[in-house]
């Protein structure tokens, strides 16, 4: 949870949330596995998909239901991917039927999202059934968004829950969103959740812009395991009840709406990179004097998604071989022989590669480091002035065993 | 070791081998660091390297030797890797230049390759110091080729070796080879060393072409961990001794030739899958009815090398929507509602999903199949008549354990 403001998918007016066990989950009945999250006015509405050529059905529903127009509430259930399986489209559409049924809107205003396993028939009854009693615990309130952040979680360990406010056309603007991550995150969006809610005046246009430029920078900069899932979903809902004057086009107002999205999606990215399943480490790997910013996220990516990296800081070993070898293999091109590595954390910083080849360095000192549990790689490279920095974790015995029997 | 004929890298006519620990490895005496493979007569030579662009030291000396002409013998370390270490090239020519006054050669006559740490400053010392017993324990045998395969071992458990023989110009050729592989494997050559020798009279044109086509086929289609290694070389020697005519161009005796290589190279490559860190399990990922072999492969190497994927199997799991799902973020086009994925091994074999869409199957022979060591992931397209097989491995906790302190 980042400290901002309290409140998460229900920071801003007018947003009311609820998160049920109605039994999608099988093997627990203490987990929730369906959110709903609604408006109380019309909302402007955009999103941005997985770029998995296999998408899962929601994603098809969920497109189609933007296309229509303005939007009332979203549906989500985990426990279930609604991914190549049985009767999908469907299932997805029965989701947002049963929503709009008990919200009294269209089933086109109802956008809906899967998480959970892949391929198998997705139990909709259970859902239609439980609809109507999580539609009486929609509230605004801090437990609402906690209910419904539980309800979207899957082998996440904490809630991902973020909200934050600016003044924009003398109103106060919030913005919040809950999210879910853990396994499968990768640039373009591993599977990942996240709901985002505003109760900013702007334009669907100007709201689809926003959304794709502050996505670029933090959920596609995040990286698991270098698995991109066939489900990850980012929606926000704008429902223009803080009254500001309605963004239409690029301008100030434009630019402190985009900043504080991405405040609220950096805390959010972040959450979920240092909850990737199994992990002990959030890594922050920082590359400096790039030729270009792709240049630079390119290397970035290579570093926190190499599987040695990964399991080098596991074992907080200060391997800097593994991330110059990782940035030899990222496809750009580079002079390894101008390259500089330092390992920091909250204990300290140190200079462990300088000019390519390795320095001696106090070795105490960098377990110390790396010991902590957040972790910052920083390159410099002498190729140009762009930077950039991605997220990433260590893959820990856990990972293994997490994933080793995940179906069954 | 594969089951064609004996020898090893010693297998062809006029080729000796030795390994010994000479003191790079400082932890344990018995493990061998350094081996020596010499021919009797001058040889035509090839090789093909890493695409990393952070290259290891003795990747540039071993180009430089090449392309002085023919070749003698090479000399290869365990224990570190020269990369990214201080005098690096000066370090590599002065093993060579030790194994060159042994032999009574020209050291440009010498090539070199190291495996090991990345960054540390290599103990040359040691290595010129043991370079005279290494010469005097020179063999053509079994346990010559077998002292050899061993010291260039780094975590492999087993050694990589196999040799075959063809007929070609009525003269009996012989083609051998020993490789390490273990952690850092990656199509386009992860931490792979590997050392071919052939008493077949080839040129070096046809020789570097037969090596590029080979290499193409085997080592590049196998994945350990994703990370592509600053060391890997694979090259080939040849000294003529069999007695053919001369291979110049493409005809049917280079054919016959690169088909035994093929072979040779075929089950190393799969030795290396297999003993990949930690491994449990050999993944063979076949895929057929692409629009073109490339498409076959890019897709085939993206199921082999998925962290989730690699998981599932491990967890004797059959999640055949991390297979669809790998698939769908190759970068592959394709009709994921016409993919069929079938799992099998010697156990028996298994649909588990049809058009995109799961089966219901029997969970308890899915199970005793993939407890198999060697487990076959088939799937079949309908985009056109193309196939490929690539080769990877599980990921364990034990490749976890092996990578998260590998330096100290």
């Amino acid at each position: 949870m980042c400290e901002m403001i309290s409140g998460g998918v229900c920071a801003a007016q007018g947003f009311r949330a609820a998160g049920l066990h109605v039994g999608v989950k099988t093997h627990n009945v203490n987990k929730k596995d369906v959110a709903l999250i609604v408006s109380d006015a019309p909302c402007a509405a955009a999103a941005m998909f997985t770029k998995n050529v296999v998408q899962a059905a929601p994603i098809h529903v969920t497109r189609a239901h933007l296309a229509a127009g303005r939007v009332r509430a979203v549906i989500a259930n985990s426990g279930n991917a609604n991914a190549c399986a049985p009767h999908g489209e469907e299932n997805a559409e029965r989701m947002c039927a049963a929503a709009a049924s008990a919200l009294g809107c269209a089933p086109e205003e109802v956008l809906v999202a899967s998480t959970g396993v892949i391929g198998q028939t997705l139990k909709v009854d259970v859902i239609e059934k439980g609809v109507p009693e999580l539609f009486g615990l929609l509230e605004r309130s801090d437990g609402a968004s906690d209910a419904a952040a539980h309800a979207i979680m899957t082998t996440d360990t904490v809630k991902k829950e973020c909200a934050g406010e600016v003044i924009i056309g003398g109103k106060t603007v919030r913005i919040g969103g809950i999210a879910k991550g853990s396994g499968m995150i990768h640039p373009n969006m591993g599977t990942m959740l996240c709901f985002l809610t505003t109760d900013c005046a702007i334009s669907q246009e100007m709201l689809q812009e926003a959304l794709g430029e502050v996505v670029r920078l933090t959920f596609n900069r995040i990286s698991v395991d270098g698995d991109t899932s066939t489900n990850d979903t980012c929606c926000i809902l704008a429902n223009g009840l803080a009254g500001n004057p309605e963004i239409t086009s690029r301008g100030e107002a434009y630019v402190d709406f985009v900043m504080k999205l991405h405040e609220v999606c950096y805390h959010l990215a972040r959450q979920m990179a240092k909850d990737g399943e199994g992990a002990k480490h959030l890594i922050t790997c920082t590359v400096r004097g790039a030729r270009s910013e792709e240049q630079a996220e390119t290397i970035s990516k290579s570093v926190i998604s190499s599987t040695l990296t990964k399991a080098a800081i596991f074992g907080c070993d200060a391997n800097w071989g593994r991330v110059l070898c990782a940035m030899g293999y990222s496809g750009e091109k580079f002079d390894p022989e101008r390259v500089d590595v330092t390992f920091g954390s909250e204990a300290g910083e140190i200079l462990v590669c300088q000019n390519g080849r390795g320095l001696d360095f106090d070795e105490d000192m960098a377990k110390k480091i790396l010991t902590e549990d957040e972790v910052e790689i920083e390159i410099r490279m002498a190729e140009g002035d762009e930077s950039c920095t991605c997220w990433g974790c260590d893959i820990t015995y856990d990972y293994i065993k997490i994933n080793g029997d995940y179906r069954t």
